[in-house]
């Protein structure tokens, strides 16, 4: 199917170049327009639905990768990784290096919202993939595009623990092992004198401490006490 | 490649004629034998990397169904229906009637933890249909045969308003739009003479309340709750 504006249709055509996906692919261009309209664009006919599959579709190609990849890491591993790798700010880092945003039709007055601007572009890049699968019912298209992509990242995010979302990782651990997010309580600790603002964080699961840190702000206290509670409880798990 | 037990490989080859699928199907029997492995019968080579990656294939056949059947739903009653198509208890039911628990390689102590039934036939389903995907690296063999299975119980979800578990459908909300659980405070009511025990149940998100409600149970008081709430909130998601 055609697009009723040839001009969007030539637009499209070479984002599809820029991505460097062969030429004669099978795209629906309809579903590539809808993947690429923000909901304040269009209330009726805007990514939304595209996202839910393309994220799913995000998700399988990392599983497959990290299976294919990391044949010795266990599951905590490949779930960490793979929090990363599906991330906002990932996602919207791959969207950014192909100028995405230039593709996106949105109206002026959430293309000023700066906040919401990695996971406006998180969603498209998700909603893009989505289109893509569903033009063609199969993963080939899409899987080594990504894969190009999670080889570097993986590759990153396990040599650099600083790197790490010691967060993340927990979150999708105690999600799938408990059902239920990780609390974090932050305390400003008592300034000492000539040294530099410090916090410590407290993370508990289901009301039980599992992990405490100490950082230079509210989010590196959290992440030092994910860390701890992480790393443990990894140890726990190969034990059991 | 031939498992070294002919046994086994007679046993599983008579599971996938049970499960309907092609008799020619190109399977790799070592991934399917690792798929009906509990982690009690091998502590190094079992079905948990695998049901990594039936999760990611499950949820994305789900996500890809319901684009397909439902096109006038929101992203919020796909994440509803999703939640419940995926859930344990519909995975486990799916598995128990093909009689998955048969060829389950699992120890006796965990053969006997009747608690943990309903998941571990759900991760071994996941599993079996995680190395069906890899054996093919398509969606060919899995989409048809789990169609056949959403197809009626999403109508059976959407028809039935008491089916729906607003509960998972609320939290599937929360967690995608702000990354947060939703919180439900349950209370016993003052037993009026005569009447039945009831409770109250409040249920909040970022500390706000986004609805309340009673019931003859505190499941059936939450239950309430996230109906409100999740009733609620599409409406809003709706008119923003």
């Amino acid at each position: 199917m055609n697009l009723t504006y040839p001009r969007r249709q030539k637009q499209l055509q070479s984002l599809l170049q820029k991505l460097g996906l062969p030429e004669k692919v099978p795209v629906q261009w309809h579903l590539l327009d809808l993947a690429l309209t923000h909901p304040t664009f269009s209330a009726e006919a805007n990514y939304e639905q595209l996202e839910f599959v393309g994220d799913a579709v995000v998700r399988l190609a990392a599983a497959e990768f990290l299976w294919e990849t990391y044949p010795d890491c266990s599951v905590g591993e490949f779930s960490g990784i793979r929090a990363e790798l599906v991330s906002d700010r990932i996602l919207a880092q791959i969207a950014d290096s192909y100028g995405l945003e230039a593709y996106l039709l949105l109206d002026r007055s959430a293309a000023g919202d700066i906040a919401g601007r990695e996971t406006r572009l998180a969603d498209a890049l998700e909603a893009v993939l989505g289109a893509l699968y569903l033009s063609t019912h199969t993963l080939e298209l899409v899987l080594p595009w990504l894969d190009t992509h999670f080889k570097q990242l993986a590759t990153e995010i396990r040599s650099d623990p600083a790197r790490h979302n010691y967060k993340a990782a927990l979150q999708e651990l105690t999600q799938s092992y408990y059902k239920v997010l990780p609390e974090y309580e932050v305390k400003e600790m008592k300034p000492i004198r000539g040294n530099p603002q410090m916090f410590t964080a407290v993370v508990k699961v289901l009301g039980q401490t599992w992990g405490t840190g100490e950082g230079g702000s509210k989010k590196a206290a959290e992440q030092a006490a994910a860390k701890v509670a992480f790393e443990q409880s990894k140890i726990q798990m190969s034990n059991e």
